[in-house]
């Protein structure tokens, strides 16, 4: 396996809308293709294809003026639609000077782009994350390059049983707690959700200084997968107040979002957030950092298995036991990269570019 | 659009003779062959093959023996003309032991190279620059090297309606004085001639500091191609003194010399001079270094032209009223291309590498 | 001539003993082949692909634990037999677990490896090399990497020629008595040794300090390639004592073992040890480092050699007389290539792809 195609027809994350101010522009690859974020004076942020339709200059190399982004070569201005707004001494503009414009929603302060066929573009199903706007919770964002296909990124999340060895000196803890412990993988209409309960156990000791826990408590880690983020709760509360049936509200929350954006066949953005209800005063530098620092060791080991696959296609992989909730991921994206090819025909995957296969002797 | 062929049958700028001392070699890219540049000790220039034709070694790492050039690796050596001269160890020398002669010619300051067929090889059609050896004239000369086609840069300085814009900070002036002026241009033999005039017009404060203006000037801006060069002059005389018929000797003069030389198919040898009549004893360091800072900014922008060109190669481009003299150029190009193709059926352009036409709704 | 194919049923040089001590792993690519080396807790060797079964992760950024090496993504440990023996989490370890081993032999301080086909790997037809282990001898060791593919550091060793040009500033000597010493060739069985011999002549000074000769010498220089590695034993005993009829036991010897080994088609390990029976006491820095500066000279002339050999792939080679050596080695490749190819269809070299053949009109 070398690297899974890109799933085109869906709502992505380009940003945070917190990182682009009035007058900003950025230049970024989207599954490959070039386009430029900015944001207008009047606040409205926009994406475009980063390539000036005269001379193929990049766009987010020139300058926001009022509604229009500018070409920094020559000067041809842009609205929020691709159209050519002002070609320098020149009267008429023609109908061709326009460049792509990708539909962008912006809600609960992320920034939603869509790669795909623009008609099928429903801004009813961009993804929901109302933590962003709860203000029991406290949260901040990253921006993290991976040097690895989204799969890579997508597997890592969705089977956390890599903990005790990738961040044996973070947030690893002991191993034999985590294989102790079973793993319940659901398959949801269009998503994934893997379940980890450890009910009436010994809260650790974070636990206790963050929440201040005096006896055993219901503990779980749920990971939640769309087509393509991943949230993940992780959290207790007091053994037998009910946490399994949905009662968490006098427990400790932490929150992550997981947006897994294609930047490459090869690279992705990686956007994450991390919210807690009990730094509902904000998230201080050293615990985000602590998280940052978690996330880099993924990255890590991403850009290494990535390097090996790369070199070594033709190999197959093998799944173990613990691989429920990838394997499940796995199958669903299957799926709709098989339907998102009917979509396009020009874009339908190759068979030999599909997700691999991995060997399935040892699914419990 | 990726990347223009290259026009083989033409003298290429392959360096300033002032950068190359008895003695002195220096290997570069030209067209995609390696080539060694060398002085013998007797002041005479040579272009050789950079590749012993013993192990491949590349003789600029050697050194200059008297009239010869010897591999570092075994000592073999080579005349002017490519023959083996010596092999270590060996008394007879056969005759494939040999390497590849370019026909090097040197002129006004330039070595000029010829890399397409010898037999088409004509001293006598090297390209004249006389402003070199004028004495009312103080000139100096740079080597940049750019990362984009030869025919970006062809571009770039066929249409100084970029002005404004790329060097808003350096020698870009008021935009809409560019806007108002008429660009003329005419097709010529071998070549393409773009003049635009400012007659009866405010000078400058430049102009009047360099040449002391005290009334209204006629002012010009006209820039030459030739494949594959471009001269440009601008300048001012005294209004109604004839600077448009010809009579130009009281007035202020500043002659660029750009020789365009491809590297590669996306990397350029960017030779260029800068001579004017008001500085003959000399041009100061604060002068040469504005110049220099200014054809920077347009190496940034070629580079990242290129990049998305590669990127996107199958996308058009469109030509806007301030092109028309780029097109004329464009159009000798593609001519030349044909024809240049003729000579050599191995190097003939494929039609899908062919400099791309624009779409051309806007020609004035 | 681009690069010279692999042959792959050989014991390779894979590393220096010494270098790998208890609990080490490194990974390295021998043959475009990961591989991760590594040493268990009871002082055993392993080389095992270096690429996890389960999700393609490099094993050499994981840990020795005991006899195992373990994955650093989930925890899967391997045998030195390349049996998975643990999967955190499961109890049953299916047959499929496991990755390729490849044979290792320890031997006179060398580790060798064998990545052709593992029926064929007989430990007997290790090469020896017992000036190692001969109490009469000191020596040193290193691993260069050298950016050519392995067949240029072959020729490189093979025609001792290049000393006076490449060597003039450390071990070069006088060019004239190079070229006025004949070289012999002579073709083993499954070899070639190359030999030089200046009987009766004056000692260097640098023989004189090491090893107080009072009179003249009878000196030797001679070169055995043994697929793929060469040993070159240079020395001296006084004019007349027999050292051509192999009584060198009073004389000054240097031993050069050079190991090659490709790690890909344009890049190699070289294993080199130096060894003397002068400096029995140990070999002191400054006389290592003189070594191994005149090796780095060859890294450089090979990087440069290869970078040319790449852009002009289909440029013949020409033979000089010293090539002689140079010539029966590549011989007796192109012999084992064809032979090799027997063993394994798909690595068959294709025919564009064996090693050049120069033109060889100039052999004595």
């Amino acid at each position: 396996m070398g690297t899974t195609p890109f799933l085109r027809n869906l709502w992505y994350v380009a940003g945070w809308s917190a990182d682009l101010a009035p007058g900003d522009r950025v230049g970024r690859l989207y599954l490959n293709k070039p386009v430029v974020l900015w944001r207008d004076m009047d606040g409205q942020a926009h994406a475009l294809e980063d390539r000036c339709v005269h001379r193929a200059m990049p766009l987010s190399a020139g300058v926001v003026e009022g509604k229009a982004l500018r070409c920094p070569y020559h000067g041809l201005e842009f609205g929020g639609n691709g159209r050519c707004t002002r070609i320098p001494a020149q009267d008429k503009i023609p109908e061709t000077a326009k460049v792509r414009a990708y539909p962008l929603v912006e809600k609960q302060g992320i920034m939603w782009i869509w790669m795909g066929d623009v008609e099928r573009a429903d801004p009813a199903r961009v993804p929901n994350y109302p933590i962003h706007e709860d203000p029991t919770y406290a949260w901040r964002s990253a921006h993290f390059p991976v040097k690895g296909n989204w799969q890579l990124l997508v597997d890592n999340l969705m089977d956390l049983s890599h903990l005790p060895y990738i961040h044996a000196r973070t947030i690893g803890g002991n191993p034999e707690l985590h294989f102790s412990t079973r793993t319940q993988s659901h398959k949801l209409p269009n998503g994934v959700r893997v379940a980890r309960h450890m009910p009436n156990s010994e809260p650790p000791p974070t636990y206790v200084d963050a929440a201040g826990f005096q006896g055993r408590i219901d503990r779980w880690q749920e990971i939640e997968f769309e087509p393509v983020l991943i949230r993940i709760h992780t959290g207790a509360c007091e053994a037998g107040t009910g946490a399994y049936e949905g009662r968490r509200d006098q427990g400790f929350s932490m929150r992550g979002f997981h947006g897994i954006t294609p930047e490459t066949e090869t690279t992705t953005h990686y956007f994450w957030s991390m919210a807690t209800n009990i730094l509902t005063g904000g998230v201080p530098d050293e615990v985000f950092e602590q998280t940052a620092r978690t996330f880099r060791e993924d990255q890590d080991v991403l850009e290494m298995q990535q390097e090996r696959m790369l070199q070594c296609p033709d190999e197959p992989l093998l799944d173990i036991a613990s691989d429920v909730g990838g394997r499940h991921t796995r199958q669903l994206i299957a799926r709709l990269l098989r339907e998102d090819g009917d979509g396009d025909g020009r874009r339908r995957p190759h068979p030999a570019a599909a997700p691999a296969t991995p060997q399935s002797e040892l699914t419990p």
